[in-house]
């Protein structure tokens, strides 16, 4: 469990991002996250590099209401410090505490506190062996992950989960496979570093769904250059797609030369009005007639436009009205949001 | 081959685009092409719905440097008079063109000019069997493609691709892997109405991603609400990202609570740098301590900012240059500029 959301038995994947702002500006953390979980995140993480830092989970806790994990390197004794304040998880690199006495110092206040700790194996900070970095094959970072754990369990405390990350797809896709051969602790995966805005969402689902397809992993984090809600975004895309969480899918034509209407700009227009909605929905915006009605009809809500001015509205398979193509967004947006109001009142 | 593209038989996985214009527009067609060429595409598709569009072909093949496919349905003379006209390939469902007679019209047609077909079965619009839709099943699915593409064999022709389309992923899956299981004939893989830019380029990247990695797809189109380009830079990234095609990819770090630059920024810029580049490079834009350092000196190039206002430049796993932070982008700009002109020196 991490504060209110638990990882692995069976629970849904959850979906973490990480804040990306200076420690010391907990109004720009809080607005990140509170945009995050608007896109439907679960766990917050923060960078915990001092003193300050650890003082403000209990607000960020308090003001997000999201779990929060510390990410700490290097000073145990912040580490033990955040477990102590109130964070909900803790994110360390056993192999950069300074050592066993250091790890066990954090190990009893996480213990304390009943707060998980995540072992985390990056392929660009591996342990030295030999005053080298370690190669980061498959073995190696499965090797070192279990290793860290052992040392971990061997002090008495089981609440372990493991990342186990690399920027290249298929030596992060390797380790992980690897790793849930020799081990039952939760996976948190992730391509790190994974890149820009859209290359690194293209890599990141591209990585993920092998893993996720194959039922491995109970934690998510996409790992952008971009602000966290887009991380959550493309996480939680990728989720609801592969099955994993209830949420809505906007199937939109790609438009070709037969295209008579803005399907680009009403697609986008619908699916940011579904934000972060946790209903299964799938809604269809199409604008030619080769698959545009049969797809709209295959959809719980779909319009179509008509090449000839004239467009249809479908529900659950029926054709429920018969519009001018510019009055086809609205009616549309009408249905969802009568769905909305009877799902709440259901509820 | 498409042209000068080959499709199958070995050859590099293909990425193409369909062009998202009037018809009537051709300087339209021909931008949207050759932006998309620019980002990576080896062929451009066109939908033909009147004579015009037909006489547009040649233009458009001249003009863009690319092979040319014809979107024909419902008029099989139109994809008679677009074989004969020049077009490279064309894209018809046999289901729609009027039966057998107009079918073999078209394959005759085809055959002359030596122009493949692409038998194209969408889930979205399955043939009627007793006045109702077919099931969209993989079984289904590929009973229909291997039925057409029978037709086709039996007068004679052999140059025959099929696609499988569905928008949701894990039909579309099941209708690939069943499909190559009873024929060896080439797969064009695509998530028809992928959906809105980001979800769309999300929820692609997840569904190709776990064929390619089977080895499953000779050609491959991503299906965006959005200009054809970017349907080319996600298809291309991930292609690249699973060491299906050669080219550049940037390692961003997400940034954190320990970054001091503007990574977001300078990762995006490089990226855009590299565009359409044909070389293998991996460039490294970090920001952190933690693992940057270890991940740039794990690429070919690579920078990575430094808390105290200097960062290092890295070359092969060497630092080449310990800059402020302020001249890292350009140092690393100018050395990639540097390996491209080293490398047309050596071609």
């Amino acid at each position: 469990m991490l504060g209110q959301v638990a990882v692995g038995g069976g629970a849904p994947v959850s979906v973490q991002t990480m804040a990306k702002a200076d420690p010391a500006h907990v109004d720009t953390i809080v607005e990140q996250f509170l945009m995050a979980k608007r896109a439907g995140c679960d766990i917050g993480r923060i960078a915990v590099p001092d003193e300050a830092a650890v003082e403000s989970i209990p607000e960020i806790r308090e003001r997000t209401g999201l779990p929060i994990v510390a990410d700490v390197h290097f000073n145990h004794r912040l580490a033990v410090a955040a477990a102590e304040i109130g964070a909900d998880g803790l994110r360390v690199n056993p192999g950069n505490l300074g050592g066993p006495k250091n790890l066990a110092a954090v190990v009893e206040a996480a213990a304390k506190a009943g707060v998980p700790i995540r072992v985390g194996v990056n392929a660009g900070s591996m342990p030295k062996l030999d005053g080298e970095a370690m190669e980061a094959t498959a073995e190696n970072m499965v090797s070192v992950a279990l290793e860290q754990a052992k040392a971990i369990e061997a002090m008495g405390y089981q609440a372990i989960k493991v990342s186990l990350k690399a920027s290249e797809i298929h030596s992060m896709v390797a380790a992980c496979r690897l790793f849930v051969e020799r081990s039952n602790l939760p996976l948190h995966l992730g391509l790190t570093e994974a890149g820009p805005m859209l290359s690194g969402s293209v890599r990141s689902a591209a990585a993920l769904s092998l893993l996720l397809a194959e039922g491995i992993g109970e934690t998510i984090r996409v790992s952008l250059a971009a602000p966290p809600a887009e991380e959550v975004r493309v996480a939680r895309t990728l989720l609801i797609a592969l099955g994993l969480r209830s949420g809505p899918v906007v199937v939109a034509c790609p438009t070709c030369g037969r295209t008579k209407a803005e399907v680009m700009l009403v697609a986008e227009r619908v699916e940011r009005s579904l934000e972060g909605d946790a209903r299964d929905l799938t809604v269809a915006v199409m604008g030619c007639e080769v698959n545009g009605p049969g797809e709209a009809r295959a959809s719980d809500l779909g319009l179509a436009f008509g090449s000839g001015g004239t467009g249809l509205l479908f529900e659950k398979g029926q054709v429920v009205a018969k519009l001018p193509n510019g009055q086809l967004e609205q009616a549309l947006m009408e249905k969802i949001f009568q769905r909305a109001l009877e799902d709440s009142d259901g509820a």
